[in-house]
């Protein structure tokens, strides 16, 4: 599947004082879609990327917010691989709110994750296999 | 000031499996240093922001990681107004690890606040008082 | 049902630098399974609760940690009405972790909810409905 | 110093949708206290404790609220060791809101931290000199 859905209902700790999202809560739930894509397409972080010895850290991330999400909303947060380069690829995000009647975009982001040496701190190529599997990913 | 900054230390709960900072904790110390400047420059969101009746949703949020941030260094994490528009205001932020011998900037980022009527939920143009207020404080 | 159980995964923003759960994700998970239980006896908050007018802090919580809990296991997190009290009720936690072989207890808490007038900010008595769905949940 | 008192400020993402602090930050502001305290008597766990090459769990977790705590409230947390036993240590906490005009406990917490060694994942007598610092610091 060269897309993960994850439906997350948003909990009281997930909201601020104005009763809606508070906007940690959506960057946590767009790194639950993202773990769900890498294991759907075989790369997940609990095993395979660990084995490569490099670290994954996160260059960017953005999130827009075009409607309202409050407590007890459940949102459909799907993830898919956008674009992948020499040394890092970027995972783009949707939020879908399951309230009825009809399940408008409530917000969409992007994530940009490095390939790094742990050793050196600095950015280096993606190795081959994990490079095609996410080609191939997005690709589909 | 036109700027605010806060010291923030990195603590244990806000660095993940990698030991590096989690993405989420940097945009909550993103929002500490735009409080501290809404509060040095007259508008503290605790009083005078809820007097005008109208909520103020982000609709926008980037980071981009520029520098590793690990458990325990300390950030000097600044914040200033970048934009002021018709119904919403940009923030900018810059986050500088305190670690010797130098202070290099390792992480930046913006917000987008709107002017929200809560009952509508559309956006409102800036009350007058709230726009002269952040107008100046860009300019200082 | 007097228990709900929901299943949670631990995400990567749920560890620290230990790899091991930071213990205010628990508190958090706990809060997911006593949502979901007050869901499953009619008595929702984002609904039922909210109705009666009053506020429901927190007065007590507590967690014992029983076994390791890591990035990406699953625990069934379960809670029940423990005691229902004249102006409080306490709700008990269970969390297994899914992992194979078997399911052991990893953690176990408690959480003590007071009824609370929030204008005088003093505990009052629970609402007679509130409290008999409570007891009828706890004897079931 | 066998007691650290750290002032941190309600922020708005520690804050629920009643607009008083969800309990899951306090249980963040005691680390924070817990943490300074273990810098002020040399044990600082960036460095001290690592080189044990032992890990700390926190085998309980407990909290009582006492009063209201609500955004932009400032807080002194404080923490103390309460206990030293022989594979395991007790830190307590009080938390008072420093709002005018006194200071009232509005949180009183306690942690176990437990001495275990990773590879077999059992608890394991702590090392004689953290022992003697840890009561050193208790008796003071």
């Amino acid at each position: 599947m060269p897309e993960a859905t994850v439906r997350i209902r948003v909990q009281f700790a997930d909201v601020d004082g104005s009763r809606r999202i508070h906007f940690t809560a959506m960057f946590r739930y767009m790194e639950v879609a993202e773990h769900e894509l890498m294991r759907n397409i075989g790369l997940p972080y609990a095993t395979a990327l660990e084995m490569e010895g490099l670290a994954f850290p996160r260059a960017h991330l953005s999130c827009d917010f075009r409607g309202p999400i409050v407590y007890d909303d459940e949102l459909d947060v799907s993830a898919r691989i956008a674009r992948v380069g020499t040394s890092s690829w970027t995972v783009a995000f949707t939020a879908r709110n399951c309230r009825p009647p009809h399940a408008p975009i409530v917000a969409e982001g992007e994530m940009v994750i490095v390939s790094m040496d742990p050793h050196s701190e600095r950015s280096t190529p993606l190795p081959e296999q994990l490079r095609a599997t996410l080609q191939s990913a997005m690709e589909r």
